[in-house]
């Protein structure tokens, strides 16, 4: 591959990318030499774009292309209920569902002492800010189910239940689909705690 | 992930990607968000560039950013040599052994009368007009070994002998480092065939 020095200097830049190693680069890198001009012209503007356009929204610190992202600024979402998520990413998988119509604040990030992460590290005065007027019935906690996101949670409900707020979490328990078996304790003995009748 | 037009652009490109599905282009989409914006536009301006500048060697047809390859205008290497492969992408493992001196031919393709690939479609003329003023000494014909590599090999082997020209291919045999029990019965029975005395 000695041959072309802007193949190989694309070859590096593809494999900082994540989850790309040497192999999937070349590829990648293949791919995109024999795609059509226009179609790689296309990914190189995306990516261009993508960066000079997206920033933070001022309300929920999501992605977004104004001061106010998609979700905050519409008004078919229900303000009145926040869902509270550690990053931008975690809130892909919540729309997906399609079960939750209130709106969002990512944290960017979760508390962890160890790493230097405590509060002031987080979106949670903003969160605080937002709970002022009294609009918000709800909040709902889902931050990852794991030990920074458990402390998350904890830390902020301790905050919110105060203010005459609904805090929740989504429950842990057996993924659907999952088998017994394969289930680990931690999260079986979620599920049966959390048993519901039927 | 509604929140931001140029974000659902950007992973509508990458999901095009070889080897890339929804989940990869969200991971790589939120690492380019992340990213310091100077790294991303270096990776934008690398496919660009990649596009703008490479083209085929007049040669040898592997890729290249002048007329000849840094291959074929080395003087460094055996241009009494040939190794003959499928794709441009076949030299780069061939390269790293650092066994093989010579030069390439690239054929962009491999016979295959089912597809409708034949002789024509494949760079064949090219190559016998380079053996053509007798500076060759051997085709070391490295296509793939499976059926359309095969018979490619036994095509251009049938037409590259009469010219007085050696013809090899590269052998076939258990791959080192694996497993005696692993191997297929067409590996084991070529690696057999083809024994050396110890």
């Amino acid at each position: 591959m000695n041959s072309a020095p802007s193949i190989q200097k694309l070859l590096d830049e593809l494999e900082r990318l994540p989850g790309v190693g040497p192999k999937s680069a070349q590829r990648i890198a293949y791919y995109i030499l024999n795609a059509e001009s226009r179609q790689a012209i296309r990914l190189a503007e995306a990516i261009t774009e993508v960066k000079e356009t997206v920033r933070f929204c001022q309300t929920c610190f999501n992605y977004a292309e104004d001061d106010e992202c998609a979700i905050c600024s519409s008004p078919i979402r229900d303000h009145g209920k926040i869902c509270v998520v550690s990053e931008p990413k975690d809130i892909a998988p919540i729309e997906r569902t399609n079960v939750f119509d209130g709106v969002y604040h990512v944290l960017h990030g979760a508390l962890s002492p160890l790493d230097g992460i405590g509060p002031d590290e987080l979106r949670i005065s903003e969160l605080l800010r937002r709970l002022s007027d009294g609009s918000v019935q709800e909040v709902v906690i889902a931050t990852d189910p794991n030990v920074e996101g458990e402390t998350t949670a904890a830390y902020l409900a301790r905050l919110i239940k105060p203010l005459g707020v609904r805090v929740t979490r989504p429950a842990s328990g057996l993924p659907v689909g999952g088998d017994l078996e394969y289930a680990d304790e931690v999260t079986l003995s979620r599920a049966l705690e959390g048993r519901l009748e039927l």
